[in-house]
C-alpha cells in the first residue's frame, strides 16, 4: 500500500486525507476542523504528536494549520484582505508576536519560474524595518514598539551552487533573528487545491521536497531558532494526476494487478514535469501580495 | 475514433504519427524525412496538399517542416549555432529571402508566463533594421543590400482587450511588410518533444489553438501577405498525459468500453492546466535566443 | 533669448513659468490656478488659444491641466487614492466619459528603462474589458452600461523598427475606438517636479520630444479621434541642470557674455544623458498604479 | 582645495587624474600604463602602497587595474569576447586561480534599477559548479580539475533590512570559499567613462560609497579571505556634472570667489539624483554578459 503515499504532497492535510480514504488509523496524529461560513474559510489543524505519527505521515512532529478558501484564486481585493487578516492571526500565535521580536522572512523558490516565484514575490511586498530600527530606533518608525523585520531571497541551488540551508544558516548566525518565517510554493496532490489553500506550520520548510530529508530543511534544529513555514500549493507533480486518474479506473481491478499496472504505467520522466494552472502568473502575484499583507499585518506591533 | 485526435497538438508531425499508429491512411498528405547524423537533427516535411487532407489533419493546407534535435534543450552554444543556421536555411527558402524584403516578425504569447514567453523573447534578441534603413538607407547599415526588419509583441487578449489578429492587421496595413514571420510557443502531445522540436510552416500561426479557427489565425488570407510560422512546443495539455497513460492501459479492454472509460475519467478541469518541464525558464530563454539567431542569420542579406 | 527656451520640458506649466520669470507676455495663452489645501493639490490650467500662442510656447493649441501634489512621490496608499480620483475627474471631462465609449489606452515608453516604464506599468494594472463586452455584452460585466477598454504597449522604435504612430494608426483603424488615452513619462526642467506632477492634455502626446514635430505625435489630426495625453515627469535632461546652475551663477554677468559662456560650456553629449532620482524604480511602479487606478475609476461607467 | 576631491568617483584612476590636473604630487601612489593599439584597450595600474597614499586618495591600499576600451559600450560580440579574455587574465592573476579554488561571486546592487543591475546580471550568466562538484566530484564536470563556483545576489538594504556585509559574512562563514569576487556598478566623475571602463582591484568593494567607510566594505579584513572587486561605472552623481561645468567656467575667477560660488551653487538635492546614459538598459545587460564571460573563462580550470 505504501506506493499510494509515495506520490508527493506538501500538505499535511492531504496526507491525512489519504489515510482516511483507505480507512487507515494513524496513531499520534490529531485533527481538528472548523468552518467560517460567512467568509467561506475552512480551517483544519493537524497535530503530529508522536514520532510514530511523524513516520506514518512522512512529516516532522508539529502543528500544521490549513486555511482552505475557494475564492482565494479570484482577484477580489476585499476578500484577500480577510485572508491576510486570518493568516496574521495564526502567525502572531505560532511566532509569539505578542512581544517585540526580530523576524527574518525567507522567500524560497525561483523568481524566474512563475509557479515557484511565490516566496520572492512575498519579500518584494514586505515592510522591511530592521535597518530603520537599527539606525533610528522605534522613534524612526513613528511607533513606541516595533518588530525588526528583515527579508532575504536566497535563490535556488542551480543559481547559487549553495544549499539554501547554508545561506540561511550563515545569515541567521550573523544577524541573530528571534524567529524565521519561510515562505515557499508547495506541491499538492489535488489540482483543486492549487492557489486555494495556505498551510502554516511550526515545523519550518523542507526546500525542494515534500517528504525529503528534514536535516536539510529550514527548522528549529537546523537554524537554532523557531521557524514558521508558510506555503501555498501552486503545482501538482505531473505523475500525480496520471496516478490518480488511473487509480480511480483501476478500482475495479484486483489489488495486486493494480499495483503492477500503476508501477509500469507511470513514466518516471513525468516526475521532471509539473502541472500548473494556465493563469498561474496573475494568481501567484496576487497570492504573494496576500501573504505579504498577512505578514505586514502580523508584524505591525500594536 | 475521432476522440483520439481531439487531444491537442500544434505539431503536424504528431497528428500524422497518430494516424500511422492507428494504421489510418490519410490521402492528400505527403511526408518526407531525412536525418543528419553528424548533428543529430531529424528533419520531417509534412505537406498537406488537398482540402480533404487538411480536414483529416485538422490543419490548413501547406508545408510543415519539423526539426527534431534532442540536444536542443541543453545549453551548448555551438550546437545552438548549428540549429540557428539550419533554421535560417529553411526560413530563407520559405520566405524567399533571396530578394530584398521588408519583414515583420511577430512575437506571440505572454511574456509573464514562462512557457508562453518564447515569442516575446525572440523579439528581444532580434536585429531591428527598418527604422535605420528608412532614415539612412542601406549605407546606414554598412551594407549594399539589407532586409528591413521590424518586430512587435502584441500581447494576449486578456492584456489588450483586442484580438491579436486585429492588432497585426492594423500594423500590416500601416507598415506594408512583404512577409510576416510569427513566432509562438506550441503545445505538443508528447512530453519528450518539449523544447526539442522546431516547426516551420508557410501556413502561419493560429493563436491560442492547435485545431482552432483558421479565420482568426495569422496567415496569408487574413493578412494579405505570406505568413511564416515558427513554433517550439513548451507545454503539454494536462489532459493529454492522463489520456495517453490511460489509453495505453486500456489497450487490453474492448474498444467501446475504452471510449466510455476515457470520456468519464478525464476531468474537464484538466484542460485548464498545463504540464511543463521543471527547468522551463532557462530553456525558453535559450530557445528564444536560438530562434532569434536563426532569424538574424536568415535576415542578414548577403 | 530664445536659447533659454530650447532647454527641454514637456510641461506646459514650466514653459509658461519661464516666460513669467523673464517678464515676457505671451498672447493667446490663458492660465488659471486653484489650490486644494486639505489634500495639498495645486491644479493649474494652461490654455493655448491661438496659433501665435502655440508658436511661442512650442506646444500645440489646447488645454493642459497640471496637478502638483508634493506627496505623490511618497508611498501613502490613501493619498494616492485621492490623486487617482482627482485624475479620474479630469479624464471623465476631457474624454467625455459621460456616454458609453470605447477607449484605447496606449502605454508609451520602454519597459526596460525604469524612468521610461510608466506607460507600460499603467497598462499592466488596467481593467481591460473590450474582449469581454464583445463576447458577452454588458451582462458579462455584471453592469448595465460599460466602457469598452483596450490597451497596448507599442514599444520604442529601437525595439520595433516602426514609429509608434504607425503602430497606433494601424490599431486605431482596425479597432475604431472613440477616444485614445496615451500615457507617457515626461521630461521636466526642474528636478523638484519629478514624480510630483501629472499633466493631462487634450493635445495628445508627442513621443520622444517635448518640442518636437506634432505631425509624428499621437493626436486628433494623426489618429482621427480625440487623444488625451497623461504624463508624469520622471527625468530631467542632464544638460538642463547644468544650464540652470550656470544661468543662476551668470546672472551677475553681462547678457552677451552670458549667452556665449552657456553655449560654449554645455557639452552636447550631455543631451544623451538623463538625470533621474535614485529611488526611481519604486516611484515609477507606484505612480503607474496611481494613474491606472485613476483610469480604472474614470472608466467604470456608472 | 579639498572640496574638488569631495565629488564622488569609484575609479582610482580618476582620483589620480584629479591630482595630476592640479599638479599635486601624491606620495605612496604608483601609476603604470600600457596601450594595446590593435584592440584599443588602455590598461592603467594604480598601486596605493602606503597609508599616506591611501589617505590622500581616499581609497584603501592595494592594486587597482583599469581597462579602458571605448568600444565596450557598443554591441560587438567579438570585441566583447576580447574584453572578457583580458579581464580573465587579470582575474586569474589577482585571485591566484592557477590552483584549484572555491570562489564565491557576489552580485551587488539592485536588480530593479537598471544602472545598478550589473552585479545581479553577472550572476545570471555565471557557470555555477559548486553543487555539482560536491555531489559528483570533478568527474561530474567532465574535467580533471575544476574551481568550485558559487554565486549570490544579496539585494540592497532597503529590500533586506540587513547590511550586505552581514549577509556575505554569514555566507562566507558557512560555505568557506577561498576567495570572494564582488561585482558592482560604480559611479564615475566623467560621463565619457560610463560603460567603457572596467576596474579590477584586490581591495574588494565598498558597497554604496566611493569614499565611504572601509569597515563596512567587502574586503579581506571584514571577510577573512581575499576579495577581488570588479566594477564598471554606469552613473555619474548629478552634482558632479554641474560641479565640473561650473568649475570649468570659474577658471577665470579668483580662487576664493570660486570656492564660495561652487559651494553655494550646487544644490544638495542633486546628490539624490544620478545621471545615466539613455541607452543604459541594453548596455548594462551586455556588460553583465561580458564580465560573466570573463569570469567563466577565468574560472574554467585548465
Amino acid at each position: 500500500m505504501q506506493m499510494d503515499y509515495r506520490i508527493r504532497t506538501d500538505l499535511a492535510l492531504e496526507t491525512k486525507e489519504r489515510f482516511e480514504e483507505d480507512n487507515v488509523e494513524v496513531s499520534g496524529v490529531v485533527i481538528e476542523g472548523s468552518y467560517d461560513e460567512e467568509r467561506d474559510i475552512r480551517t483544519t489543524l493537524v497535530k503530529i504528536e508522536t514520532e510514530k505519527g511523524a513516520k506514518a505521515m512522512g512529516k516532522p512532529q508539529g502543528t500544521y494549520i490549513t486555511m482552505e478558501a475557494p475564492n482565494m484564486s479570484v482577484p477580489d481585493q476585499d476578500y484577500h484582505r480577510e485572508i491576510s487578516k486570518e493568516l496574521a492571526k495564526h502567525l502572531r500565535k505560532l511566532a509569539s508576536l505578542d512581544k517585540e521580536k526580530s523576524v527574518l522572512v525567507v522567500g524560497l523558490g525561483n523568481r524566474e519560474v512563475t509557479p515557484d516565484a511565490l516566496g520572492p514575490n512575498v519579500i518584494e511586498n514586505l515592510h522591511i524595518t530592521r535597518h530603520v530600527l537599527r539606525e533610528y530606533g522605534t522613534l524612526g518608525m513613528g511607533e513606541d514598539r516595533a518588530h525588526a523585520v528583515s527579508g532575504i531571497v536566497p535563490g535556488v541551488m542551480a543559481q547559487t551552487g549553495m544549499e539554501t540551508l547554508e545561506i540561511i544558516q550563515g545569515v541567521v548566525d550573523e544577524t541573530r533573528p528571534d524567529v524565521v518565517i519561510a515562505v515557499d510554493a508547495l506541491a499538492a496532490r489535488s489540482t483543486k487545491r492549487l492557489s486555494r489553500t495556505i498551510q502554516i506550520t511550526d515545523t519550518g520548510i523542507d526546500p525542494g521536497s515534500g517528504v525529503g530529508n528534514h536535516r536539510d530543511g529550514l527548522n528549529a534544529e537546523t537554524l537554532g531558532v523557531p521557524v514558521i513555514g508558510i506555503g501555498i500549493p501552486t503545482v501538482v507533480d505531473a505523475a500525480t494526476i496520471v496516478h490518480d486518474a488511473m487509480a480511480h479506473l483501476l478500482d475495479a481491478l484486483e489489488e495486486q494487478e493494480r499495483k503492477e499496472f500503476l508501477e509500469e504505467m507511470i513514466s518516471p520522466h513525468l516526475h521532471t514535469m509539473f502541472v500548473t494552472p494556465k493563469d498561474v502568473d496573475e494568481t501567484v502575484k496576487r497570492l504573494g501580495f496576500t501573504i505579504s499583507e498577512g505578514l505586514n499585518i502580523a508584524l505591525e506591533y500594536v
